[in-house]
């Protein structure tokens, strides 16, 4: 941790936050330059540290140089995790499918669904049974009529499911029937969700928030693992930036940065991303070049009838067209799809 | 709403956009231009009708003519909304002043800053029992300690509180002492929360998201506000940008903009808007001048002692002074504070 | 083109919308909703039209429908251009491999950079001779003595070279000496600069605005088009975020959405977009699978001594490896590289 | 200048760079910690140093501790600048008022303006005659034209005019007309048409790039004051953020930012900022409240006859209402206007 003081503090204010900081047991390291002086300071309790002495009279700025996450990091766990549901492992050397449609609609919509992802290759069924929706008077999800639907595609199909939780009150419920809970972006740093996450011992696909920094979405999953559940997948599905052609801006870098600070696989999800469905195949595409542990695709039998996100959805044969050209450039990348 | 055909979208795939909408009781305008067909449509389902058409084949885009809220909205009522808290009023005359700490630390700490706040003019006392923090390792709040060391305050010193709910599970506890609820920037779009709100008969105080549009901050004040409780206070606290000198970007035009939109009060918070202290009072003055209805600022005894946002909090002695300018300010502007 | 009236605008001023529409030579479709009124316009003066009714009274909003750009779109010409340098064809199926140091730092090092990426594959040279520096104590660039520099490099390689471009004054003396100019990021909308390009018969490569959308790009692209010069190739660079841990944030998407709206080529530079040389190889393999025509890398025959860029450029053996694995994904995309 | 070695360095890394700062005259402080190593170095070459040492094997970051800028800083220069135009004083007490048109059109609309905006209070006229357009098919601006009839209104009313030059060739024919000359948005970091205004010995409007943080706005202004002219005038105008109900988002935190920073006078321009009429007013108060030195505000005689930014301007009425709410706020902040 360095400690910049302002050009006009005086030795009195260096030594209050040299002796604060000496009191919680960093070692000092001093210099003064001719404007500024700087103190280094090595330690353990460092958040702790940073915010006691931020607020120090003479204090210009503090600048830390470890990064704050610590489980979640590759310098605490070298080797990849690999998060395993039945047979699916995320992290392994085969790209995982994740697809099928925003919302559970009916039985008939999701049956379809899940029988037509299946058939076109996917490893992994997805619906949403309890939606967070912009405005409170559209579709909110069929809840646990919606958990019991998607229970039944997984019994035909063989498929196991992720959906998403929204309330910390609900976990225990969709925990009882899902095979990997998903934390959506607006949840991200619903830290009450998080840390009974945490508890639960179901994988977790962690989405980014809509404007979370890299370092914030590994805090987010830190404090899952922190909980005692290791079982965490992180998802990339676009952050908000000024531009409006697509819905979101994949930030397609984010996935080797993660893969250089974390051991917890990554996966891509294309549809929030771009909005667009035309867009999608290009962005899975890329999204496996530069190294995701996989993909989850909205895809839908009927995506005009779609009571949410239809405009991003494929329908089955343009997911079964997507995937056809995923396979070989996971082979071309040294994995398989 | 409008919904503009792809340049290729022959008759058959006008039509069956128009079909659809006409059967969920739309009236329909059609106008063919050389290159784009473009179909008005009037009527009552406009969310779903959109979402529904979004995804047809042939569709370019859908283009919302009237905003999504309705009852925030100043359509909906015309007249100004005033929240009452006690004798305070959230869309009166007077600006309304609410000061503390980040966080309820201990007894002393409060209490110290609950005088010294209502000593320096203040209206309304802020502090943190729940707390939402980046790191699973940093002080998480004292919780129902900390309402009870709140209520004590203001036994103390008559000044109503306000504090945040995190989790749904909480509001009856939290509601059960504070006087205004707060939903923190984070839970902007946790809905399970919003709803839960709109059942309680207790101001609710909802900040900006991180990276909300004025839109969805006003899609989730319909949440609650729809849910039953009309006691919404909008809370502009910046948002999140490319500019890295402040903490976050203040929206000033966002003060003018809502109140263009909405019947309901709006206030600001200078100090997570800014991050730091020393900008807190020019940031202050500008949301007065805004129009802004209150002043949310963070107050600490010993800022440099403070657990969390010490950079941010003015100490009491820096909080009179900037009261002294609000004063002649507000007057400038036809009101007091 | 359709004008949204506000919710208390009367016939009168609706009717003065409407005639000066009409005065202008558009065909108007009148459609009065209960809350507001919608007049849908077709003609061919939409820019000025546009402008023109915007600020009149009552008017709430003016939608357009078709894009702003005309000869850089599908829509104009739906053949996609290829633009040629020597025997490289940029948006044939060969991505094109652009490669050579931030900027000409002296005749031993360009050239030293100019075989090292020859060896390992490169078909184009870069190299900054004027260079825009958010500094004025920074190295400015080595002027016409670097372009010189820079054609010794083609006649010794055979590699054709492309430099950037920054005064209208000086853009005879670039295209005397290089093959394609280069407008960098800042000077996106230098219409000065875009114009005068528009009339010199060399290629130009257009990066993207450090904060443009792909709409005002592809306006960009319409300056030097409409001027004359059909030999534009777009070049994604990295638009500006939020997120600091990459330099910028490549918006990989966009490639898939130029190339649905517009006939140019595009390429993409993964150097400036991540700032940081190891994230380079994944962000490259991204791009290419997105469907990028070329690739932009910074090179420097000894990265810790250059005096620009440092950071972000490969070393030759690292760029080797890199194209070691472009080439079998752009197999695998049914290109080659 | 902080250096922050990766975890991996091993000691001769470590001393190659540190070995490579002493040969550049720094002096060193080595710190180090369990999992990195930090090198402190004070010295001269700072900006070259840590280009040098950024891209050297084993190093994680830089960090720099001193601003960039120098001259334009307030740590070079303590008193506040005051830039003087005739009798206007910008960073005096009074709060400058500049208005008109975006663009000269024609010269009955020019004079028009200028003699409304006098008639209403204002300083200074403002009036574009080159005129950088998004688009090259919308109005480009009457050239000398514009600037002979700018002179023209100079005569007629005493109000000393501001007006845009966007090309290095033009400075000379635009300062022999104008009083001051601006540097709009887009032209922020044109460095070739800074440098060259650094020559002329006129006071310059220096706008704040599109998505320019605050720091290269002053790198920006540091180019004009290195190559000689003192006379900049910064203003904010807006910043490029995902909010889309304004054009911009003003960024009212940056004028205290500023002032905290640099000598400066800051003034704001609250029509771009918002893009719509009827908020400058609220916005104007704010900014005046944060402590701007001045407003530039788009006052059309007839903004729905407006050939560019009609939804911005206010009509002289309006200029005049917002002027007189404007006059009690800067005595309340002790100045006057």
């Amino acid at each position: 941790m360095i400690v910049v003081m302002e050009p006009r503090a005086n030795d009195q204010l260096v030594n209050s936050v040299v002796d604060k900081l000496k009191s919680m047991g960093f070692d000092i390291h001093l210099s003064k330059g001719i404007e500024k002086t700087i103190i280094g300071a090595v330690g353990e309790r460092r958040a702790e540290a940073a915010q006691a002495v931020e607020a120090m009279p003479g204090v210009e700025k503090v600048v830390p140089i470890l990064h704050p996450f610590k489980l979640a990091g590759l310098q605490f766990k070298s080797e990849r995790t690999v998060v395993r549901v039945g047979q699916v492992e995320f992290g392994g050397t085969k790209i995982v499918n994740i697809a099928g449609p925003c919302a559970v609609e009916s039985r008939d919509q999701l049956l379809a669904a899940a029988k037509a992802v299946k058939e076109a290759g996917a490893d992994m069924l997805r619906g949403g049974a309890f939606k967070p929706r912009t405005s409170p008077y559209t579709f909110q999800g069929l809840e646990e009529e919606g958990l019991k639907i998607l229970a039944e595609a997984r019994e035909v199909t063989g498929l196991p499911f992720v959906t998403e939780v929204v309330n910390p009150r609900d976990i225990e419920l969709v925990a009882s029937y899902a095979d990997v809970l998903q934390v959506g972006t607006r949840n991200m740093q619903n830290y009450t969700l998080l840390k009974e996450l945490g508890r639960v011992m179901k994988p977790v696909i962690l989405k980014r928030g809509l404007s979370a920094t890299i370092e914030e979405w590994l805090m987010a999953a830190e404090y899952v693992v922190s909980a005692g559940n290791w079982n965490v997948v992180l998802c990339e599905r676009g952050i908000r930036t000024f531009e409006t052609f697509t819905r979101n801006t994949l930030d397609v870098s984010a996935i080797p940065a993660v893969r250089s600070l974390s051991h917890l696989p990554v996966i891509v999800d294309p549809s929030h991303a771009t909005g667009k469905s035309k867009l999608v195949p290009a962005v899975s595409l890329a999204a496996v070049a530069a190294g995701a542990d996989g993909l989850m695709v909205e895809v839908h039998p009927n995506p005009s009838e779609a009571l949410s996100d239809g405009p991003q959805s494929l329908n089955p044969e343009e997911y079964r067209e997507m995937l056809a050209k995923v396979k070989p450039l996971a082979v071309a990348m040294g994995r398989w799809a």
